[in-house]
């Protein structure tokens, strides 16, 4: 690759040997910096390296010493077998062909047809644009949720505080992209994170601020520590301002559910220092163990904080797992009127999220209730998921425990452990020969050994020093022994080679 | 309002007579001024208002010449009566709740219920995260749209090259960041423009660079023109980069067809000053006379040109109008592979368009065929939908030109007419009295007086001392006239008043 000079703008890339030499205007460094720079290491080089091995598996080229590779990068519970539930899809099959109604011979259960007429009744065309904030009747419906969950006896959930997005993702992006005006801006985020956070905040050009969170109490949240980032960041950037706060609770990549004293101190810190929580609770459905979820506008609401929040739940996570239809949303709440216009503009620039992707977010958080014909098969679905999430996960936690050398926190909830390996000094020595990071190199090879698709720590941010990797508990119960012998295999030989 | 300095975060609203004001950390002035000073017309204040009416025309308050409000601001057909295709509803309600297939008595045609095999034999959940640039077959199937639909004598349509997004808009988005790294960094934009492009770019800090459409021409684009505005710049911004150039073709807001020999030109000079191309042509389906439209992929190939260009389409106009699914792509054409990493890196980090949109992308450039079980019904819908909105389109244009004073170039395609009204100097001064543009107040007071929506020449850009506004031509072809007349009416009386 040669670089010209020639305005500034233009590249020769060598297209191959023998080849006529190409230009091009635009080039990555050309590029502003915060792409080239962001990582999204969930679909990361090793999500690449697992597709190209696929598609070898697939044309029966290639030598390796599996059939298929195993999908652990991502917490995408249909792509390993999960089933969607019944109700859900019989609903949208209806708002996509209303004549499905007409049919006589269609024998959805009634509670099925009298949800589909409601919802079409609010909202006649799901081919249409809609309200920019979403569906005035599913915000409502999601407000009702939210009132029932966090009880009564607190302040109702507010439809006019709701905003229905692509997933959380584009929420989360939305409200990022708020609080960033400056590089001096920073937004505090868990150390380990899920790499949308780093990502984003990467290309709106603010300062991610890592606090750390503790991994031997079970990756708990220290208000104290976030205290010291903030006090250290204004020390070092003097015209530095905090904004922004993200708690992931359930923990992703770590799996951890948060003490509600922490959450309480979290909160006030918030509040007393003027910094904006982004409570990212799209796990609120996955618990494993005795530990109660909370979610962070109840405790605000119990403290009588004011403190200011978005919260962010979505479709894709829970026992339903619908990541495709891509549906989510974010509730305001103690924020300023005035911005949350700016925000709606913002949303208006893409119109609206898709309508069904909202129509399913409705209708998971009001699905059928004890007495309605779907009920029966709603329940016996849902504690399905989530009785086989909570065995995978102790037999998770438990097996990874058992490998020599590792060490892994109780998964509480999410999809997700995240095991610490103690890296023998000759695999770091070798990865540093191969310009790698050590747990890059780990899954690297683990791919190759095993065809288990993880992902390095170093894609979440870690402490210094340690290392870890990240794998959902997804795949099929009566695969996943198997698959846990692969990796526990594997890892005595990665060991081996490397001590 | 007041403003407070301390740490320069907060603000104390007075929330109401004899209630606590309340401080908010996070306050307007603290956002970016990107977002402060973004502007998006199509869902702005006159649309805030027209909300406003129908609520107190629903409650039974307020009162008002008219019994409902005409949205007439927003190319959204499904909102005003249109029906969404049977064919490509009927492949979704299987993809949604694939049991149906199962259902025996269920009467889909038989092309209808293939076509659902296909797609779910290529891509099994549709509630699984897809790949992020979309599935694979249907990137296929698109491919070989764009290969009929150019010539298949020329370069075949690239699966590679595609990305499916949630609507147009979020690629015109994913495009525009990787062009936009500093403040001097400009897009030319064709005024009028849609003010996606223009809301975009400021929220990206980048340089809006319009050129002048010419009216008196059919709204025509000239090379000469757009090089005039580029030299300007040059001088004007001595570190000033041209990045990029928008076309949107069939015009949005002005409905216009480019001619192939402009097209031509665009397109040499693009490729001459290293300048990518972003063609819109999402409205390729919407083309009411004689006059032929061209892809600029198809203008490019056959010019054997290298330019660098984008284009993008989407499920949300045409004849199909399934703004609501949110369903889009950009293909890429003469880009840097090492670019298109970049762009697959920052699509990633949303993980995935929605999967029942990506479907309806790829079903509504492969509809059913002569032959096919669901062809004759398909045809007929078709034909219904393009012949009304032909019809619609030589009548708005023939009704304006009767208004006096107005004048309004011909609709040839898209779904907009951007009438000219001679503004009397009476209104003028009036309008700026009450601080607003003159075409704002006309359009305000055309709301109050018929209840008809419109959007103001000034929200998508227009020379100056010129006034327009933004009309769709989708009412019912029933309600159409009336419409008209009420329009008609209001400006007849709007003269007299400021006369």
């Amino acid at each position: 690759m040669i670089h010209l000079a020639s305005r500034g703008l233009r590249r020769v890339a060598a297209v191959g040997k023998g080849q006529c030499s190409r230009q091009f205007a635009l080039t990555v460094d050309q590029l502003p910096a915060a792409i080239r720079e962001a990582e999204y290491a969930v679909r990361g080089a090793i999500v690449i390296r697992a597709g190209e091995i696929d598609a070898q598996l697939k044309a029966g080229t290639g030598n390796f010493p599996f059939e298929a590779t195993v999908p652990c990068n991502i917490g995408n519970p249909q792509a390993v077998g999960a089933k969607p539930l019944t109700f859900h899809r019989q609903v949208l099959s209806i708002l996509t062909n209303p004549s499905l109604l007409d049919d006589k011979a269609l024998d959805f259960p009634e509670d099925v047809k009298a949800r589909a007429k409601t919802y079409m009744e609010s909202f006649e065309k799901f081919g249409a644009y809609s309200h920019s904030k979403g569906v005035a009747h599913f915000r409502e419906e999601i407000a009702k949720f939210i009132t029932r969950r966090d009880g009564a006896h607190l302040k109702a959930g507010d439809p006019e505080s709701l905003f229905l997005t692509n997933g959380a993702s584009d929420a989360v992006k939305y409200v990022l992209t708020m609080l960033i005006s400056s590089p001096d801006d920073a937004v505090l985020v868990p150390i380990p994170q899920y790499p949308l956070y780093s990502a984003s905040i990467r290309m709106l050009s603010g300062h991610f601020l890592g606090y750390y969170l503790d991994e031997e109490s079970g990756w708990s949240t220290s208000a104290a520590t976030i205290k010291d980032t903030i006090a250290k960041y204004r020390k070092d950037h003097p015209n530095g301002r905090v904004r922004g706060l993200v708690v992931i609770n359930p923990g992703n990549p770590t799996g951890q559910i948060m003490d509600e004293k922490d959450m309480e101190e979290v909160v006030e810190l918030c509040e007393k220092e003027g910094i904006v929580l982004l409570a990212d609770e799209v796990y609120q459905e996955n618990q494993y163990t005795a530990k109660p979820w909370k979610s962070f506008r109840k405790v605000a609401l119990e403290k009588k904080s004011n403190v200011e929040m978005f919260s962010f739940h979505s479709v894709s996570k829970g026992f339903y797992g619908e990541c495709g239809i891509r549906g989510g949303y974010t509730e305001a709440m103690n924020i300023d009127p005035d911005v949350l216009d700016q925000l709606y503009k913002m949303a208006s620039m893409s119109l609206c999220s898709n309508t069904l992707g909202q129509a399913t977010m409705a209708s998971i958080v009001n699905p059928p209730v004890e007495g309605d014909a779907s009920f029966p098969l709603y329940k016996e679905e849902r504690d399905t998921v989530l009785s086989g999430l909570k065995r995978k996960a102790e037999l998770v936690t438990k097996r990874l425990n058992e490998f020599p050398g590792v060490s892994c926190q109780v998964v509480e909830g999410a999809m997700y452990a995240f095991p610490k390996i103690q890296m023998p000094q000759k695999a770091i020595d070798a990865a540093e020969a191969k310009g790698q990071a050590p747990d890059f190199m780990y899954c690297w090879e683990m791919l190759e050994a095993t065809g288990v698709v993880v992902v390095p720590g170093s894609g979440f941010a870690q402490k210094s020093g340690t290392f870890h990797y990240r794998t959902t508990i997804l795949p099929d119960e009566a695969k996943l022994p198997a698959v846990l012998d692969r990796m526990q295999d594997f890892h005595i030989e990665f060991l081996a080679k490397y001590t």
